[in-house]
């Protein structure tokens, strides 16, 4: 899978010269978009099968700060999957190759309805793209 | 009509040490809404007459810089509205009374399909209430 | 302690309708700025006095969605603390008291230099209002 | 000059389905730095020649609705210099060309102390470039 990479925006640095670490939890968004396009199941996919993928749950550890115009490299895996949750791991390194940050998001299934459903049984396709993905 | 007051947040400062000049429009948004409130035209109040306001155009003058934990002062008024089209007038003043923004929203009004509407004839009550704001 | 209350600002939902989930971890700092201005040591205090205190953590799980308009009132507690790292939680609660999202931070201590600090030893006065409080 | 491609994020919808409008003036920022690099005036050299520019005002157009996933190409020019004063333009369109955003930026100059100063006098070779940019 292709990592995803990101360049640090002016509007994203704080006071103390450095990235706020609150834009860390929308790069992994952002980087979490592009893997799901990259295994066949883009937002609009997701839509269109009627799945929504809310996150339950986020972690974020800062291992180095960054700041305007570093370029930040994001990779993801599943960490954690069992047809009712979702568990994404993100390593998130600077051009050096020297880890920056590493964060989870969890992440449960709903249907259109806004209710509960199990992926297996739901969308099989899915479920084995995911299962198939655990595995690496 | 009371004043909105906004405390400027670390996270909205960047690495010159300052409030990032994107978010003077978010305390626009922030302002307009309270105003709104003020006037009996709450956002709810507003979508349940089936009536939604975007923003066409926005303008913003910064004048002296604000940082983190600044109390800032917004002050709003309307500066045109002929049924169509609205346009909100935003003063923004530090705690030693200085403008530190000067501002301008343009609103035009569409009902819940995303048509064009004229507010004089699809809700004479609000019509009535701006035009009277305007005089002042 | 006082909680801290936030109402969810417009420009912070998502096309879902609800609070974007990344919005939370900013609330925390601002609950945190509060509860820290509340215990006598606010940020300009703590500047003055050479401290830096980095967040090397954030995890936020997420119970209910809140969104546009919403009150949500924050209430802080020191989780743990040993003169190196301090652990804040937070509880948010929407109006009804239902908890909308549980979440915690850590931080470090540096000196202005970014060079880490035993509080016991650089700051007895600090070390000791956050020893009392996490008794509490 | 190569315009500057832009994917619309979640995060940056509102619960109206559609990008909220403070994000353009973030992106004008990111085109911005992305010209003045193309035209060899990264921020990291005019920060090294001791210059900084502010935004002194800020004026957007909205066209046309974007939303999540949506490609923006964002195009800039120089509308106005003469040496104090500098301003950009910019024009935002949609994969299909239609113009989703007109805007405009005004920045002036100030030295490392913050003082203003004239760029001629200050720095012949930056006035040269911006002049030379102006008359296309």
């Amino acid at each position: 899978m292709k990592e995803y990479k990101r360049v640090v925006q002016y509007y994203e640095t704080d006071k103390m010269g450095i990235t706020h670490h609150s834009n860390y939890v929308r790069w992994m968004e952002e980087a979490r978009v592009d893997y799901l396009e990259q295994i066949g199941w883009s937002y609009a996919k997701l839509e269109e099968a009627g799945i929504i993928s809310p996150v339950t749950n986020v972690e974020c550890g800062y291992k180095k700060p960054t700041t305007f115009s570093d370029e930040v490299y994001i990779s993801l895996s599943i960490a954690e999957y069992n047809g009712v949750k979702l568990v994404f791991k993100y390593t998130m390194k600077n051009k050096n190759g020297e880890v920056v940050c590493e964060a989870k998001s969890s992440h449960c299934f709903l249907n259109s309805n806004g209710q509960f459903v199990f992926i297996s049984k739901f969308n099989p396709e899915l479920h084995q793209t995911l299962k198939d993905l655990i595995a690496q």
